[in-house]
């Protein structure tokens, strides 16, 4: 599509000066409304190397307030990136409802790149290709606005910009190998870059083409696309998306009333599991940190199910270096203000890691729908956006498994009143624990619904039963012990 | 992604059979939902010849009242249908709300075999996919359920299958020369329907594969995947689709309130322009006939301002075997059932005609807007809708005009006024004339949005200064001949 691309006729340089000067002041104009509205706007710029791209974005924010906007330069992945999924460092970094995200190079270029300097197979190439068009969607979806250019420049003009560059010794650091490689191969290239274009050219983040060749003419296009983009998402505040249909493979499960609660584990048994399985685990801990396989567990479950104790059980046998356990409570002020992903994206370990979530994701379509926290377009939406998350998680190799740690009514109210009366167990007991309760009927609902639509084939939930403690610690030690022999 | 497609185990015969019954049942109670609702559901059945849809789609079509669906073979295109715009069989084919409508065979069938059979170009095939992702992603938009299903057998399967047809003189009409080609040519055929599949794999419209070895496993998986899209669908009804980016190029037009009004034209200098153009105009509809050149003219403009005399001027040069006017007033029952440009691609005319629209599929954007008979998001959406439609004239080599006829207010009054003082003029003004004028400045920044938002390069609209009717006509004529020179 951008061999094809009909550059618009250049105006005079009187009509971009006088049209430049409009559309700055329009762009300036923006930042109040997009605050008030609480716009988040990531704005891609991507392109031929000397095409000015830095430039361009340079006079971009000189029309803005620094309050409202950040800056990334995305070159190559850190070391400590690579670790982490394909996404990760793209997702971390998306804008705060209000701001402005500018990113100089994006996946673009990562995947490209790594294309063209045969880093990468085709099914590798593809699996991140679907990866990203997820990843605009759901941020399209969730109400951000991601307007992506692309500087093109001829392969004459980029020639000689970069000799201008390499000439002024105040300026040849900026040239970099990969430039020079570019130009030589500037064919091939336009091939490879043509083909992610047309993939990526989706109706919620559609690619717009920059002619380069005049630096303020470059300016005006970018201003003018970015406010006439910032008007049409504006009107699109408060429009809910579609629910998309799930083309994931899933699971057939059982529903909560079906589960057998009365399974359970005698003392000694449990003395004798608990010490061989945390024993294998602890050597598993050392294999999966040698091969740099990530783990990723998630607890869900009734009030005084249990989880708490279970995860102790799972972590006494594990190397404190080598994972971390992160609680989830309500969100914070600046996660709210994001893709409600967010804050798991920026809690996922680094390869060779097991990061064990005490709640999870999954708030989204329990509390968040049943307390009218999220729209319920938003929890509706949510059970295909934990589905692909949960795929960029599998995509990158971790171990997934998702407990849903279970108990009837009964054992609950047992438990709450052993808590009550129980001095040093009162702290685990709240007057929301007691409106949860009453709610019982509706959230085992939610969470049948929830099981359905999110047991993937690779990701499924795995139920503990969890009348007895035990025996509900033994399953979860032998579960993930499984899962993790099958990814090694 | 076909490739790479992993097949679901399939279940025993019993589960089949049991899976079946609950499934039939489900996608039978299905259609009152529809009904009332109002969904209009496409279902999509490509695959391999010999993979049995037909078969399928026999058993599925069982469970549902003959009132409620119909069915379509699309096999090659007719000779009438080669002469119209690529997505104008399909289009005029698509389901009423709340009916179900089945194609056997798609567009996929079609664009993939050119491209086996080297009838299409790249470029060609490219444009091609893209007007058929803006197709699906519009449907949905307008409340659609698309259902595409793919079924796949391996190639000795198929080789099976053609063979036992072949040999069965019942049957072995049903294998065409391209089954067979097809059978041998698999590897090839696969890395081409492979290609498309992941093209159009779009979110909201995705592909499902069916393993279709077995015929009741395969009835299961769609009548399974039927009920469940159907659910998802029915989730979305009332949600408000994104108002899209717009990607097309635009020119730059004056607002109504900067046109100048003053141009006319003398008698003697109108009678010989007339006579000379409507000369030129009737040599042109030669031309354009043999070369088979389609033409489109949409007439739009202020009430009173002279659209019937002045198209009378254009359809006096023309051959009347060659045109056809469509006077366009409020949609009927079934047009209202279906998306709102369906009544437009029913009405384009073959190659090598003309249509001419007296009003046109821009209502969306005017009255419907105005008097409230569409939602905002709905006339929000359109713009890019309407530049999408015109995209696919100007893909199948279309002259298309779009006449703004302009005049002022007074010019208005004075006419209104002449109509009503002149007995044979006065069917020609009613009340709702009168209400319309009331809200000439709504429907001006109506028309300035809309002359703003749908002048695209390949369709820029064209203002008719009608205060003096000889001059408006004068340069209709005068546009569309230049219109149809710069085609010839």
């Amino acid at each position: 599509m951008l061999k094809d691309w009909i550059k618009a006729d250049r105006p005079s340089d009187e009509e971009i000066a006088e049209r430049l000067k409009t559309a700055r002041f329009e762009l300036n104009a923006r930042q109040m409304a997009i605050k008030e509205k609480k716009l988040p706007v990531l704005v891609i710029m991507d392109g031929w190397g000397g095409a000015g791209k830095g430039g361009v974005l340079g006079k971009v924010i000189k029309n803005l307030d620094p309050r409202f906007y950040k800056t990334e330069t995305l070159g190559k992945p850190s070391e400590d990136e690579k670790r982490r999924p394909f996404l990760y460092r793209y997702f971390v970094r998306i804008p705060e409802a209000g701001q402005f995200s500018f990113f100089d190079g994006s996946w673009m270029d990562e995947l490209t790149r790594a294309r063209l300097q045969g880093d990468m197979d085709k099914e590798q190439y593809h699996r991140h290709l679907t990866s990203i068009k997820r990843f605009e969607r759901t941020l399209s979806d969730n109400g951000y606005l991601c307007v992506k250019f692309f500087f093109h420049i001829s392969k004459n003009e980029q020639k000689k910009r970069l000799k201008e560059l390499e000439e002024d010794k105040d300026t040849s650091w900026r040239v970099e190998k990969w430039d020079r490689w570019q130009n030589s191969h500037y064919d091939e290239c336009m091939d490879v870059y043509d083909e992610y274009l047309e993939a990526t050219n989706q109706f919620v983040a559609p690619w717009y083409f920059i002619d380069s060749k005049n630096r303020k003419w470059a300016e005006l296009q970018v201003t003018e696309l970015l406010v006439r983009s910032i008007d049409t998402a504006l009107k699109n505040i408060g429009h809910s998306a579609t629910v998309l249909q799930n083309t994931f493979p899933l699971k057939r499960m059982p529903a909560l009333s079906e589960i057998e609660l009365d399974l359970a584990l005698s003392d000694e048994e449990y003395a004798r599991e608990l010490k061989d399985l945390q024993e294998r685990l602890a050597e598993l801990h050392n294999k999966i940190y040698r091969k740099k396989i990530p783990v990723v567990i998630a607890y869900e479950g009734w009030d005084a199910a249990g989880k708490g104790g279970n995860i102790k059980r799972l972590t006494a046998a594990l190397d404190p270096r080598g994972f971390e356990v992160h609680p989830i409570a309500s969100p914070e002020p600046h996660e709210k203000n994001r893709h409600y992903l967010w804050r798991f994206w920026k809690r996922l370990p680094k390869d060779g890691h097991i990061a064990i979530f005490d709640r999870s994701w999954y708030g989204r379509v329990m509390v968040e729908r049943l307390e009218g926290f999220c729209s319920e377009n938003d929890w509706q939406r949510a059970y295909n956006e934990i589905n692909e998350f949960e795929k960029e998680l599998d995509d990158w190799g971790a171990v997934i498994v998702k407990f849903w740690v279970q108990i009837d009514k009964d054992t609950q109210l047992a438990r709450f009143t052993d808590r009550q009366n129980t001095p040093e167990k009162q702290w685990k007991i709240t007057d929301e624990d007691w409106r949860n309760r009453e709610k019982w009927d509706l959230y085992e609902d939610a969470v049948d619904e929830m099981i359905k639509k999110t047991s993937t084939d690779y990701a499924p939930w795995f139920i503990l039963e969890s009348n007895d403690k035990h025996y509900a610690r033994i399953k979860a030690l032998r579960t993930v012990i499984e899962e993790i022999e099958k990814k090694l």
